[in-house]
């Protein structure tokens, strides 16, 4: 069971940059990612669908063999996670808690952005798990629609970007934001151009390092950790192929992928 | 037969462009339209899963008694047309032979730009078809993915979506268009600020207006016009509900669209 690949979904590529994360740490775990690259975005469709994408997402992980789930998606995190933990035996993380967790370790933080698809703003998740864990928080919400297709086109640095980015945001510099939550996986790609466009006092943070330690330490109590000194190997599934998404692989990887395999998901 | 109702799908409600045309041309024909909101868009995935999606739409449209179907995505006529029609006993139409029709309706029609998705690009379905109906015609197709997003936002007037159109736009125009294509039935509503970008010699063509022509001649020949002086019907189905997938039905439309259902196609 140590030597079972840990399961990783989420709608598309972005949950690779949680991948990375997870290589980096955990560097002798087997790796299972899916891409539901066919359905692909899920920030946009109403909490009933991303439910039932999600638990196809999980069997297709659960049938492949897997010993613990990481949902690599926000979105999916927002709508799912409760109902999924329930329904199935096996270890199911999000990386909601962790990005809160990651906010939260610097007590100064008091004016919180958050910035994510509208299907995790209109969760209200992220809101919510913030003013559970400390009182006080101001907390100002914004979806971000269009930084998803902006980033799948790679147009990281246009002008178009930039006009996007600013239209989003100044109304949170406005309100005096100290912290910016990127709550969605694919952000982190953003992260040199949100340095310049935001004042420099704004701390950015993403989910990604602290979902790792997450993981890390669930493994452990539940004596998951693959003790192995060989590195870890990863398998690549999304549910659509094309020459697009494996362009994006390599660039959410910063590596080339490997071989991609197709995934059909069971009621697909 | 005659009052069956004509089936529309899409991959959302761009093709909702395509049903006001019709309604226009052919009041009283009752129309069931369906979008794939769940899995849209399709513009940027492969041909495989898009042939895919598009008989499972068409089943759907099927199991409904719907007397004849257009395919009112571009995308979807670009891969699967041919294909849907060897396979279905019922008509099938496509919106590709309309939009070349309207291209060269313009007999001085001689530079082409052709917009479109990823998809309908790479298929090379309008570069094909055009070619095939006149010589000489020269040809610039240019993929313009994150038109949609935009559109679905309805940042029509924004200084980002005039900054992605230059991108776009501005090898066309450098290369001498007078002619451009919308092979998108999402892009009539950017109809007036492509006359702001573009110069005012550029012809601007979409297929909604032909395929509607083409639709009443088909139905015609094939005795299936509705003789009804009264109003038809519109039944739309989305195969994902949402609030802001309900406001843009409206704003294609142009008018309430009334209650909308939930479809859930056949392997879904």
């Amino acid at each position: 069971m140590h030597h079972a690949p840990l399961g990783f979904f989420d709608s598309g590529v972005g949950g690779l940059t949680v991948v990375r994360a997870v290589q980096q740490l955990l560097p002798a775990e087997n790796i299972l990612y899916l891409g539901d690259t066919a359905r692909l975005p899920y920030g946009s469709k109403s909490p009933q669908t991303i439910r039932q994408f999600s638990h196809e997402d999980v069997r297709f992980l659960i049938s492949q063999g897997v010993k613990a789930i990481v949902i690599a998606c926000n979105t999916a995190t927002a709508h799912a996670l409760p109902e999924l933990q329930k329904t199935y035996q096996i270890p199911i993380l999000g990386v909601i808690e962790p990005g809160v967790e990651a906010v939260l370790r610097d007590p100064s933080a008091q004016r919180i952005g958050i910035i994510a698809t509208r299907g995790t703003i209109a969760s209200h998740a992220y809101q919510h798990a913030l003013a559970l864990r400390k009182t006080g928080l101001i907390i100002h919400a914004q979806a971000t629609p269009l930084l998803v297709p902006f980033i799948e086109e790679n147009w990281i640095d246009h002008p178009a970007t930039r006009a996007v980015l600013q239209t989003y945001l100044e109304p949170l510099v406005a309100k005096g934001i100290d912290t910016l939550m990127l709550a969605c996986t694919h952000y982190p790609l953003l992260i040199p151009i949100l340095q310049q466009v935001l004042p420099p006092e704004v701390r950015l943070v993403d989910s990604a390092t602290t979902c790792a330690e997450h993981l890390r330490s669930n493994l452990q109590a539940l004596h998951l950790l693959n003790p192995s000194d060989a590195s870890g190997k990863l398998q690549l599934y999304l549910t659509d192929l094309s020459e697009e998404f494996e362009q994006l692989t390599r660039q959410f990887l910063e590596k080339p992928a490997g071989r991609i395999q197709r995934a059909v998901l069971g009621a697909q």
